[in-house]
């Protein structure tokens, strides 16, 4: 199960959860700049109970060219008709392919055949690693990668919020009990984490929860 | 380019300069027990010319569960009959996924579209990572994975040596001047880096330079 510490990890961990798994937790280290994620994953983790959390650290030099990462200015107080037009400047190459590579290494040695990861193509169109089409295509490499693969039962990846709007996930995650407090979905906070509230993760987290009618 | 510090990414190495590429050589740190191939990739670099030489550290608790990163014995003294069949105990969960989505990430950054890795089905052919019907599975994920792909150019795997026999690249590392002294293919080297000459790697490297005729 990847937990970032956002909102969507957040809810994807309940849901897991809900289908009957017992939790490994991975949560990446890569440099990023919102690292007051890292400490929400603590918290969410936590809360939700989970037989193991681990962070793993991704050496930052390869996953460098981002405005999340250092390399560029994060976009502030765009529309939302903007946000949704092309791949922002806060897509990391590679992301999500790297992190359920290493999640499929450590899923493999544990004997989990399950991975739940809370990729969303709905508010996020930009980021091409969050589509259907290429976690699908990744199920598929996993299992020619692998030996348990090859020769055992085949891994699964599991995104069931793949194509709800933020409001319906702020909504599923309500019912499961999970608390949106001890999440963080800002990509430029401040120095003590202190949400932004104007790039564009912050501005489809708060539509979100208007739309949901739940307090955010 | 991925270097590994061994024979087969040595000439794939000069395979790829020979292609006319300007070459970024990564190499992947990854708790590996045979540390020594870290050096030799050093060398090996050195000595090909490069534009650049990476070394990228991965979390070593990632990639555990294998006799190569302290999860078991390596084998010794098994026969070539012995070798070939099934995923020996130095399988690593998925490395060359782990290892092709880093390049990945960095060739995106750097703006290159080709990734040269020394894979190799005939020697290795217990290695479900090493088939190329997960190289040509990995490339279609990864250029759906990233911007350059969707966007942009297509990112390419070759993987030259991937059905040759181990003394036909010799052969071909011998005719495109590989210096393979600089070299390590040892699974489980002695303190100093000394090969042992009986794990599967040595007993595959002596056959392969025998039957080539070159002095390995």
């Amino acid at each position: 199960m990847l937990v970032s510490g956002g909102l969507d990890s957040a809810v994807t961990l309940a849901v897991a959860k809900q289908d009957g798994h017992d939790c490994l937790a991975v949560t990446f280290d890569y440099g990023q700049r919102h690292r007051v994620e890292l400490a929400c994953a603590a918290r969410v983790v936590a809360a939700a109970g989970v037989m193991e959390h681990r962070t793993v650290i991704i050496d930052a030099s390869a996953l460098a060219g981002s405005a999340l990462t250092g390399g560029g200015a994060v976009p502030h107080g765009r529309s939302d008709a903007v946000i949704g037009e092309g791949i922002p400047a806060t897509y990391v190459p590679a992301r999500n392919l790297v992190f359920l590579s290493l999640a499929l290494a450590i899923a493999e040695t544990a004997g989990a055949r399950a991975i739940y990861i809370g990729a969303n193509a709905v508010d996020y169109s930009g980021y091409p690693d969050c589509r259907g089409v290429f976690l699908e295509s990744f199920e598929r490499t996993a299992n020619l990668a692998t030996q348990a693969g090859v020769e055992g039962e085949p891994c699964v990846i599991h995104a069931p919020l793949l194509d709800l709007p933020k409001a319906d996930i702020i909504q599923l995650g309500h019912g499961l009990g999970v608390d949106f407090e001890l999440t963080s979905s800002c990509y430029d906070p401040g120095p003590s984490g202190t949400a932004c509230g104007t790039c564009d993760s912050c501005i489809i987290r708060a539509a979100g929860f208007k739309a949901a009618g739940v307090l955010g």
